[in-house]
């Protein structure tokens, strides 16, 4: 098993977008400046998509040019179509994220066109990529369960990773959109993706809906993954998946993996204060437990 | 990997001894009945300790009087002492399980007595528990950590396996009392004491607390333990253990051994009802996950 995990940190992102309160512009760079000190080296920064139908997003290149960049420190945009790339890619991101849904009914809701549409646009974009130097990665959504057509299968989830990796994108996502996965359905598809695209990087993205997040993303490290996707304080839900909650939370992520020995670069504590700050900023409770139970063992000097 | 384990149902006692609103014998009697019906065949059924101390087990002798009995069903009284003991046999349980923490001063808080001096009562009830033909079990609790005293050791742990192995109790099992554990953890521990208590059968008890419990119940499944404690709902916490939450969800562990092919014989859609049912009885939110998000994929006719 890997002894180091690079995480992905995606609150800017999946983990706001599907929030009531609207952020300023000058929080979201907040959020990631104080995750930065925590030591995130990763992020998902914002999604150029349409403001109409995700509100919180509508100041993505306005996020995108205020960042603080670091050399060592990946911000990636996501984008849907070639219109997104372009606005990424005006903002000075040089990261880049596409999205393709494993079931038509799924894909039509989330993009608004069929799924062989969708991998069109993504062969466009990589195209625009390669020419302007930016990096593709691609996420392969509900790859583990759809909420419309039920059970998706291997052979889908391989079929399109397949068609993805002619394209050479730097990174295939594997979604668990919905979070219905268990452990043995993360390690029979990341295993045979894995053997569909050849040496190209591999990333899990996960949502922590029934309980198996952390149980997953052991089980895509065990299969080899080592770049997970999270958000601070577990905050976040895609507004098009009926009941989404949030993804797995990075501090409680950061937490177990410090205890078996993987090594992130990140600081539980420091992210157990940013998620507090982040839903007084957003106005809930997060979800995540690590800053609701406190670190163990405690620091020196701290109540029991 | 094991494709058959047996859930203890522990909400009628570590689920609901924490809990403010007292359920009244019939109601306990009817969680009961409910998680049978459901295919549960292993119940805590309740602790037999002071009343002033845990109130809500003030009826642990009428609650163990009146169960409906099935033959292949194991009804689990907890007892800290040879009083306790009495009580649980004289009430017609032909199972019960003692506990001792793995660190002194949590072993204090809990049972008021010092390490030695609970090994030497649980020596006593097992010297009853064998003339009346009563299963004896252990728990160690704490074993994964201390909210007292920091981390526990491997050394630690198996040194108080070894002593209770030489009673030759019916099951061993680990607790992670507060719920620190990474699934790293729970492997080292258990294959330690595996190796320590030759065929006494392992028993592994988790918490929620920090996120890692599904993890850690998978990594317990895979070091060779067949028997896990859950409570459905994940209602629970120790009274005695500063911000100990629930155990784990029984149908959010079902859910998943379901999807990994591991047999449970239990029916996690009826215990998502009997989650709900048990909310309203103790007027809380359950933290269950899936009695939340539902069951995936939905049922033939349900809205997505």
């Amino acid at each position: 098993m890997t002894t180091r995990v690079d995480i992905i940190e995606v609150s800017p992102r999946d983990g706001i977008q599907n929030e009531k309160t609207l952020l300023s512009t000058q929080t979201k760079l907040e959020l990631i400046d104080r995750a930065t000190a925590a030591g995130i080296r990763a992020f998902e920064v914002t999604s150029f998509v349409n403001p109409k139908r995700v509100p919180q997003m509508a100041d993505a290149g306005e996020v995108a040019q205020s960042l603080k960049k670091r050399s060592d420190t990946r911000y990636i945009g996501l984008v849907l179509n070639e219109r997104g790339f372009e606005r990424a890619r005006l903002s000075g991101l040089e990261d880049v994220n596409c999205v393709v849904v494993a079931t038509e009914t799924f894909n039509r809701r989330n993009q608004g066109v069929a799924v062989d549409d969708t991998m069109a646009d993504i062969a466009r974009i990589a195209a625009m990529a390669h020419d302007s130097g930016v990096r593709m990665g691609v996420t392969i959504g509900a790859a583990f369960g759809c909420p419309f057509e039920g059970e998706v299968t291997v052979e889908r989830v391989t079929e399109i990773a397949a068609r993805l990796a002619e394209l050479k994108p730097f990174e295939i996502a594997l979604a668990d959109t919905i979070g219905v996965a268990a452990p043995s359905d993360i390690k029979a598809k990341f295993s045979a993706v894995a053997r569909e695209i050849g040496g190209i990087a591999l990333r899990c993205h996960l949502h922590n809906t029934r309980n198996t997040g952390l149980a997953n993303a052991v089980a895509a490290i065990e299969s080899g993954v080592t770049r997970i996707d999270s958000s601070i304080g577990g905050v976040g839900g895609c507004p098009f998946a009926p009941a989404a909650t949030g993804n797995i939370p990075t501090e409680d992520l950061v937490y177990m993996l410090d205890r078996m020995g993987v090594e992130t670069g990140v600081d539980a504590q420091a992210l157990i204060d940013t998620a507090q700050w982040l839903g007084a900023m957003l106005g809930v409770s997060p979800p995540g437990m690590l800053q609701r139970a406190g670190m163990f063992p405690p620091a020196a000097g701290a109540a029991a």
